[in-house]
């Protein structure tokens, strides 16, 4: 896209942190940041918080003049309507208008989209996915997310909500309970949150069982936690990791089945897990695909920074506008 | 799409019986026909009785050189290779290649892709869901079968087998066996194969409950069976169609998590069994939902008679040829 202006920014939000970045039109992070988004109770405080940070970052490069437009990601962030409409990870309840919210704030436009569709664009652009037209993004942070691409175009769906695969139905029977309220969903298992809460309901199951994991107070074990622990070989956290990788495969089977990506891409924080979850995944995918299916499907690891895509995904938003 | 020739031929391979008719550029069927597809143990012996039905209907409306090509729908029927890959429900196992096959014998292109792909198009095209640009069909026969549409067009995945959404699993301990070898498929519990089975397993389990179904040989129950003993008030058979819905609405929350359709169209032979199937799958689909779908995805029947449809829907692929 030709434009005057030689920037654009990107801003994904996530449930802990909010990171965002001045991109050229080379795809270049010239300058970035980040703020808490869990600090902030009120949308407002939120709001007003990141337009000063944005702006201090402006003022780094040159002006706002200069600014072609801010791509934002954010969860259940509607490209159609421009608000962030129930978001179960984010404190700020009901229909947020945030496009209109933040152009008053900062008078720059401003494009919205859910953070699992930027990061979807940010691999098509700069990633494993480029040249690809058939593939899922997963990312798998504090909730599960996805951003669907058919032939080469991002699926948004009728409403501009399509794509929200970590809440699937995983489990319909004693499922646990989801932060959405529903239960069983494949985010209450394969998040960072589900494995965490994965290795604090083997370790109260199995009071006889063995593990590093003992040593920390039950309440305050993180993924992180069970990964280091699975790292250094202790049998419980490889079959946390073992479970969480089962529950992922089972549902990718069936994202196939509707789809028929080339490649499922796996990002954010428990994709840095590697093998310790991407064998369970394909084991389990490939014993639950349909025969037409089997052996055809790559599961990929992201190769960009996670917040360089994200930031970079929502910036290919901001061109646009 | 202009073309000197005057007709198209749309044929739909089901796993019972198989359709065709000769259709014109405003879409009238102006003759059609069928022949079994179970009775044909080898595809060699189905193509020359086909070729021979559709030669003999050709010539009371004019001459071979005035087909502009045949459209064909069939289980498992890939687009992109020409041929019916281990389809579960037919007799001809492994790789067919079809339209090679079947241009040798008839000396007219034909081109190919799945049954409920070809629904789709003819829902599109002619039925319910003129003007909408994001929907599913899902077809409810002998099997489950599915045509995805995104932004206008047909989602046919990287190889040209996407959706399948009847192989989605549903039920994942002691689910049924499915005719594709796996267990749980959403197919083994909502198709005509499944409702009947259904009824067995109710009869079968539960002796001291009255059924007008028990007057029948209980191997021999067929869905029309149940259907007829729900309308006529049975309870058992009111029941199996409750069940059959809840399945179906479990199914759709799903698949609206993934695309976010305007509507999912129902269609083939278990439609016609209307509220007694539709108010479970509205109820259990609702229930189902992430709360920001909840009350926007309609549920519809197809208004096109059922073999109209899937001929004018694999007719209009022969337009394109």
């Amino acid at each position: 896209m030709m434009t005057d202006k030689p920037y654009a920014i990107g801003v994904d939000i996530g449930g802990t942190n909010t990171v965002y970045g001045i991109v050229d039109k080379r795809g270049t992070i010239l300058k970035n940041g980040s703020i808490k988004t869990s600090t902030h109770a009120k949308i407002e405080d939120f709001l007003d918080d990141l337009t000063k940070a944005l702006e201090a970052l402006i003022k780094e490069v040159g002006t706002k003049e200069e600014i072609k437009g801010i791509g934002v990601g954010a969860p259940n962030g509607n490209y159609f309507t421009g608000s962030i409409e129930f978001a179960p990870n984010l404190r700020w309840k009901g229909v947020i208008p945030f496009v209109e919210m933040m152009e008053e704030r900062i008078g720059i436009p401003v494009a919205l989209t859910n953070d699992a569709n930027a990061a979807a664009i940010g691999e098509m652009t700069y990633g494993c996915a480029k040249g690809m037209k058939d593939f899922i993004v997963v990312t798998l942070g504090t909730g599960v997310g996805s951003g669907i691409v058919v032939n080469g175009k991002l699926v948004y769906g009728h409403d501009g909500f399509a794509g929200e695969l970590g809440h699937v139905i995983m489990r319909r029977t004693n499922g646990r309970l989801c932060g959405c309220g529903r239960s069983g969903c494949l985010e209450a298992y394969s998040s960072a949150t589900g494995v965490a809460r994965t290795a604090r309901e083997y370790l109260d199951m199995r009071p006889g069982v063995n593990s590093q994991l003992r040593t920390l107070p039950i309440e305050s074990i993180t993924s992180k936690d069970v990964f280091d622990a699975a790292k250094a070989g202790d049998a419980l956290a490889i079959e946390v990791f073992e479970f969480t990788g089962q529950i992922l495969g089972e549902g990718f089977a069936d994202f196939v089945a509707f789809s028929s990506p080339e490649a499922i891409i796996l990002f954010g924080g428990l994709a840095r897990a590697g093998d310790l979850i991407l064998d369970p995944i394909r084991t389990h995918m490939e014993k639950n695909l349909l025969a037409i299916y089997q052996g055809k499907i790559k599961i990929l690891f992201s190769e960009l920074k996670e917040s360089d895509a994200a930031v970079l995904g929502a910036s290919a938003l901001g061109w646009e506008i």
